[in-house]
């Protein structure tokens, strides 16, 4: 089921604009193409909704944000709503300034996301925004573990049932849900934090899952997730072996993004289902 | 006489201005590192005709286009002409948008271009800019072939004497002309389109090889289409040795252009003069 | 006590808030994750009060300066000299066009730098913006040797007092000043120079020591300095043994910058203390 949404992403590509940072982009246009997908990058508000409009997705991520491209996100993100596109969001530092935080506020406010992807902190800043009213409880800190579960269990479902969004909250263990069901991805490595990039290339990588399978976004979610997690396995593996340091693990973890297949997702799974 | 080109580039060296997009400019700063020239990253208006000044030649890259760099663009442009350097064009994603269709018409309007590089896509959009008036014919689709082989040689050939500049149409096997002759070039490898940057690349070494060979366009357009295609079928081939995925690539594919040296250039030129 | 630096950096860890250059701002983040510390990049003049305030030191670095930033800049180092953090000054390009000198002039005039590093020409531009009277002797050339060494240690100790920073002349030979003691630090290898970045990690590499080791600036900058080389030279050797290029290099040396540790700074130093 998971390993299809690889397949078909494969099989029909998909195109999809970034609205992104300076940082990490190139590994995101890398991570895209790796997955036999397409990037396009753009962030003029002359040009994004014609750009939207011949892509199957769009990415919003506010790393590096600034006052120039926050109006190019609100246009090609209304753009793609009413194309009915699938967009993505990547509150990238939300909490950590005013700037970033009241940027979320007002995108999910002026936008209906597809999927939501942050770490845990990024993504209690995302529910405050969400028009919530129960809170988020302070026990819930910056680790999902089998103390807290029940509660980000809760939490995560009610902001996907706030906002309509596929919620995915990364960390050592990666949680995904729909508001309905919960899956808890147990893939990775602790080197994938030594590298930037991961998860604005997890990210972009949802773009072109959900571009190639609209119509099973919870699926596509959890399947980039895991890919992303074989991947930094399997680069961690090289590592070890090799002796070589973080800059070659990230080589090694795009080479990974490009050479698994199917047959490698389905066997490397490490999924529960709630 | 093609492998001169890069002796007299690693000779002489080349100080090259870009005006590029984010994506993949560390790509093109070391791309033309690896060819022993020097890149120089400038886009503010307040200083691009300052540093144009004091390089060899100036790359035009519209990706990631936007509104303040336009005027940078055509300011380094026009100085540029002024002091007689040469200047490439890089229309990436012209067709696109209109922004990037309109900035391609003005840019060819208020600049001389030396050499103008794209895929077959976006060199058409230029050529609907050029002033030509008989028209692309509707069978030059976005493949060089042999059964439309004559139709692009007269197109490019037409566009070449329009604009003045070396056409440079790029793909599965490369064309370049001056608006007499005419080279194919089939050196390359298809793993070069699943990583971002090959084509951005090719246009700042483009800058490098007509910076150290001002007074042949022609042979530095052709030696610089082959070194690119020569260092990735070396990349291919490491691929394939070493099972390695797109990112190991794109480190073998740079790491070539530093290797190939003059005798490699020379053995491994796949060109045919027309 | 050079390795002591690297020892704290690694246990502490530090966030380094950078206002950078859009060329190698990825490899930035990446040479300071590889040092245990933990990169933010921001430069919108909105939120980069907010930023410094929760970092542990700033690098502002001019490559790809733009009118927009510079603001930004001015906000950031003042108000990080009001919290008493450690500010870092990469005057990328000083003296190759008006707007890069200027900036630095009013840089240097409105904020309290720690640590200043540059190679010679851009570390002479600074001098000219620092308000010294006497003037840099004509004889002070590119490269620092053993015939202008007298001239260069009286250049960068005035520079130092005047300042009160640290000052750092990256070249062949480094140099390291606190307008008292000088150290001459001997490690590095010339294909540091065919890729791009090294200036630029380094300068974010000292945001990283800095941070950790705010009481002692100037042993922070030698063993950084010491850091990036003895990484130069074992890429060097890599580079030898296997034959690669010099994207291969760039790769070899982050994963350097990541795998030297406390041991290994100290067996590879090659620092004389003047």
């Amino acid at each position: 089921m998971l390993a299809t949404m690889l397949n078909t992403l494969r099989q029909k590509g998909a195109l999809v604009h970034n609205i992104t940072n300076y940082v990490t982009v190139n590994d995101c246009a890398n991570a895209i193409l790796a997955l036999g997908a397409s990037p396009i990058m753009a962030d003029d508000a002359l040009e994004v909704e014609e750009i939207i409009s011949i892509c199957n997705a769009l990415v919003i991520n506010i790393g590096t944000l600034n006052t120039r491209t926050i109006e190019s996100m609100i246009l090609a993100g209304k753009k793609a709503n009413a194309l009915g596109k699938p967009v993505i969001l990547d509150p990238v530092g939300a909490g950590a300034s005013s700037l970033r935080t009241e940027t979320v506020f007002r995108l999910l406010k002026e936008i209906n996301f597809a999927i939501i992807r942050g770490n845990i902190s990024e993504i209690k800043t995302v529910y405050a925004g969400s028009g919530s009213t129960k809170g988020v409880d302070a026990d819930i800190n910056d680790q999902l573990n089998t103390a807290n579960q029940e509660e980000v269990f809760a939490f995560a479902k009610e902001l996907s049932l706030k906002t309509g969004a596929v919620i995915a909250i990364t960390g050592a263990i990666d949680l995904v849900t729909d508001g309905a069901q919960v899956s808890l991805i147990a893939n990775g490595h602790p080197t994938m934090s030594q590298i930037t990039g991961t998860g604005c290339m997890l990210s972009s990588m949802l773009g072109a899952y959900a571009g190639a399978n609209p119509q099973d976004l919870y699926s596509a979610t959890v399947a980039a997730v895991a890919h992303m997690g074989i991947a930094g396995e399997r680069a961690a593996q090289l590592m070890s072996e090799k002796n070589t340091g973080t800059s070659t693990f990230r080589t090694d973890l795009i080479d990974g993004l490009s050479l698994i297949h199917e047959e490698d997702l389905e066997r490397g799974l490490k999924v529960e289902q709630y």
